[in-house]
């Protein structure tokens, strides 16, 4: 009886592809290859072959997956979408793996954001845009500065490392369990120091998974706590900001900047406060789209690390606690 | 008889002034402090005490200082100004000397600028102004690329500092004397190798003095030499650029992007073609300026350095060959 893999990604390389089939014909499994176009050519694919294994982005596949399927590989780092909805899942006991290979893309995107905010991008954007020339606006640097991390993952590890690098002073980071082995971060505290953090924080970044404990915990009392000279950047989930009390402290200018890389909901209305809030870099959830080659190369190892952990019976790496959301 | 200073500068705080009359105290000098409004003030004063040492950013002041004057020390990083012009020094053996603190504000200017065309800021940015969303366009990373740094001075070898310790694969450096004792580059070469590296450059840094070596270095035809995928970075002397034939390629995709902070002239006329060039990343000479504490501080660390230097009679730190221009 062969044992079957449905895949149905649209970033894949030829040279992705091989590494998948020398992968599963390692581990005695047949893959079967689709494209975002042949959503129902999967779909039939996870009935007629009884595929154990789906890797995807598609929580409307997984819905269509019979009890058969015993592993679902999401290609994204947020699974929050997976483990909201039950009903997702036809066998219960279905595992779920994330895929923790957006560090670098998501880091790189917190860079730029971070220093078009330091350097007064948006407004010397403006004045561009408009064919003026000057001013002199105040900048600042990522050397010397203070950074408050919220969330210290992978994406977490991978901003501090490149802060670091850039001659940041100190570097607080604040998780779950108030505890981290990474050396990069100069501080780790629990996050219920956070409003103690916040009324000395310059600037905030915010990397989260979402769950029910981080829906809304930047919310108008603890934006109310930060300094108004600080900035606030997010590319974790936009349930984490109370976006309309964020923009209200943009356009009063009680924060000097924000970057958002996700909201709620995703597009934004076209009435959005956000679209005009001052000071705010908000990018369409870019930060960490699968097009970089490395980020999609690292996707597929991730995968087939875990597919021979999974076919020798193995914990799987990147094992989500679907009752937890991370 | 008594030795005078004259210092004309905008930036400093009581701290910095307290510094210099420190330095100039511990060195037998009178420092007189001028700020933008006391031009006039200034002029007096040079001629009244017969200042030795001036340290300023503003060529007509130094016309106007009499033969007395045996040091400019220029508080910007660029002295083309005051090499191409000889009648700026009433004494032919006045000493020159600049300031080179910019390195850190530059380089993170560099890295914003950088991130901003590998993931395709400009072409996001436009959606988001129309409150629109999408599209996913290929993203490009600092990890795993290679770059190329024209000029390995103070500017060239701090970004290439920050480009190492994000990832970057090769950096390879172009100077005129073809070596260099930093380690941070992969590869160092001769000027003279410049085209055959543009046609393998995916990313070009300019960072170079004003000279007229330097002038139209990145000509028509060397622009013709880069790759359709290539980006340009500048933000050394709008000089060393032929910005029609740069506008011309960018328009018509016969170069990925470029970012300039620095144009022939400033600010650029109401017609530039630069001002519409597209995927063109343009700011108004901003990226050394002098607000960053940071740079600030450094650039006040040098002038009192240099001071006990002249003091002693010892060689200056940063004496500009006013005949080579650097």
């Amino acid at each position: 009886m062969s044992r079957d893999i449905c895949i149905f990604q649209n970033f894949l390389t030829g040279a992705h592809k091989n590494q998948i089939e020398a992968a599963a014909a390692e581990t005695g499994f047949t893959p079967h290859f689709f494209t975002e176009s042949q959503f129902e050519e999967a779909k039939a694919c996870l009935h007629d072959c009884s595929c154990e294994v789906l890797y995807a982005q598609r929580p409307d596949l997984l819905r269509a997956a019979p009890a058969a399927l015993k592993w679902y590989c999401a290609s994204s780092a947020g699974v929050d979408v997976y483990c909201t909805d039950p009903t997702l899942f036809a066998n219960p006991d279905c595992m779920l793996t994330n895929s923790n290979c957006y560090g670098v893309t998501i880091s790189e995107h917190v860079v730029m954001v971070l220093l078009m905010l330091l350097r007064r991008m948006p407004a010397y954007e403006e004045i561009v845009r408009n064919r003026g020339w000057g001013d002199q606006f105040p900048v600042q640097s990522i050397r010397d500065g203070e950074f408050t991390l919220l969330g210290a993952g992978d994406i977490g590890k991978t901003v501090a490392a490149r802060l670091k690098a850039m001659g940041a002073a100190k570097i607080t980071a604040l998780c779950r369990s108030g505890k981290s082995e990474e050396p990069v971060f100069d501080e780790v505290l629990s996050i219920s120091e956070l409003d103690r953090v916040l009324t000395k924080t310059k600037v905030l970044i915010m990397a989260l998974p979402g769950t029910p404990e981080t829906t809304g915990i930047l919310s108008r009392e603890r934006i109310g706590l930060l300094p108004s000279d600080a900035y606030v950047i997010n590319v974790g989930r936009g349930t984490a900001v109370d976006q309309e009390a964020l923009a209200d402290a943009l356009n009063r200018g009680a924060l000097a900047g924000a970057a958002l890389d996700v909201t709620v909901p995703e597009p934004l209305p076209a009435d959005d406060p956000l679209w005009s809030a001052k000071n705010l870099i908000l990018t369409p959830h870019i930060s960490g789209n699968l097009t970089l080659g490395y980020t999609c190369d690292a996707n597929v190892d991730l995968f087939c690390a875990d597919l021979k952990n999974y076919a020798a019976g193995k914990p799987l790496r990147n094992l989500v606690d679907r009752k937890k959301g991370y």
